[in-house]
């Protein structure tokens, strides 16, 4: 198939790249050029704009970019993808943004008779990289139907979440709790630590009790207790702090939208700003724990 | 093996039931005469005092209490189970309270020449009756093996925490990470409702990704998602809020003594009060979604 892509990004990048590998063609747009070569060397054709690449022959249309603004300025307009889209292109949002905007561009590509599916992901780079990403996607069941087979080029999981902007729903809720996890794990490990508890004993306390969760059976952030996560390589790699800020504060503007209280998140999302304030936003979000221990 | 068991309440009173059932031999004591005729009814022998049943001749004896005055009532002071308990009968405390109160009873029966355990349980009445409890012990590891295979009379899991207090240690820590949990998850799916999404979809991508855990994959909060658990029966039965608020007491002041920062522990303590101050302490601890949900 013809696909057009649009952010050739961290995660943009490599997912272009596993598009390529299972043999469809594609033409490509970023405003840096380094990762447009990139994409070039490998077999992707070079377009000017995303308005080109609308205009173009692409059947498919993805995006991967960095906040809703993008995606706005992308989908929307006199210059935008849909306004130059011919009707029936499908058009697949899989940046992260709020549901409200989600939802917006998704009735702007519907009343141009683009279907549309928003169809955030989760992995991370490595994720993207080894084609791995979990897929939560919003949008009609034939739509689905028709973006799966490109979808699982790029991933293993593909989670059809219900109507339009419910791909965004899924995966602020999910990221949400996450960072709730994190620190609510963070906080038990230090405080049995400070108690004079052993952190790999506590921890596997907690992973075979009600305390159990991915934060601590997978992900834990006390160094020592689990190889080959970010706790055991200083906090580098993984999923960044400031990633999972951007996140929370999605959930907390999504929340507000509909009045909807978020208490721990709100608090959450305070955290994760005070922890990215002090300068550790690059860091892996697990290291928010390093607030928590006296000795680092 | 002569057992001595002292407070036979909704946890006690099954706890002790398995031992006789195992073979054992019980002197009983309790201040509710209903709950020593029940147990003397199953053959156990009633004892009119802790005083009598450290002065009989009980090769160990067991307490399970309310908290941690009557667990220093009933071992400390001149009329107390250390003071008249012969030298080398074992004291396995399955209250759950503060790990400096059980560090301060261990170091007073040590003193005495008792060696003694803290083995607070989680599971619940249902696991008391069972015999399936989960006992978070802590001790010397020779007193542990000694008590493990009594305790296995009445649970499944006997985890050797560390030393003295280090049961309670493992306890505070999980059921404040619980607490955390039962309501980020609250607030996860009624955000995601709220904001469009079906509860079951919600809870299953929740279930295989990062916000996985306790409380959504096997306790979910939300009616509907799950059968057999409270929210599916009203939020009566399981693990009441009023006892959820004590843990989080617990592990509030357990930080306090060490100075531990415990940030959303201390919100998720202060939601879990304005629930039981409007009347809610009764509800299985997973009914705090109600306070997330417009049309409860």
């Amino acid at each position: 198939m013809h696909i057009g892509f649009i952010g050739l990004g961290n995660m943009g990048a490599p997912m272009a790249h596993n598009l390529l590998k299972a043999g469809h063609q594609l033409s490509v747009f970023d405003l840096n050029a380094a990762a447009v070569e990139n994409l070039v060397g490998a077999g992707a054709l070079p377009v000017d704009s995303p308005t080109a690449i609308a205009q173009g022959n692409a059947e498919l249309i993805i995006t991967m970019l960095p906040a809703a603004a993008h995606v706005k300025g992308v989908y929307l307009g006199a210059n935008g993808l849909i306004a130059h889209s011919r009707a029936g292109v499908m058009l697949i949002d899989c940046s992260t943004i709020d549901p409200h905007s989600a939802r917006e561009v998704a009735k702007a590509a519907a009343e141009h008779g683009n279907p549309m599916l928003d169809a955030p992901v989760s992995g991370g780079t490595g994720g993207a990289a080894a084609g791995t990403l979990t897929f939560m996607v919003g949008g009609s069941d034939a739509d689905f139907d028709r973006a799966q087979p490109i979808l699982a080029a790029m991933g293993k999981n593909i989670v059809h979440c219900g109507a339009a902007g419910n791909g965004q729903v899924a995966k602020v809720a999910n990221n949400m709790l996450l960072g709730i996890s994190m620190i609510g794990v963070a906080e038990a490990m230090a405080l049995g630590v400070a108690l004079g508890m052993d952190a790999k004993t506590l921890a596997g306390v907690i992973n075979t009790s009600s305390g159990r969760c991915w934060s601590s059976d997978t992900y834990n952030p006390f160094p020592g207790v689990l190889d080959n996560v970010p706790a055991a390589r200083g906090y580098s790699g993984g999923f960044g702090s400031d990633l999972m800020l951007k996140d929370l504060g999605l959930a907390t503007e999504a929340a507000k939208q509909v009045r909807q209280p978020v208490i721990l998140g709100a608090l959450a999302q305070q955290l994760y700003q005070s922890f990215s304030a002090q300068g550790y936003g690059g860091l892996d979000f697990s290291a928010i724990i390093n607030q928590y221990r006296k000795d680092t």
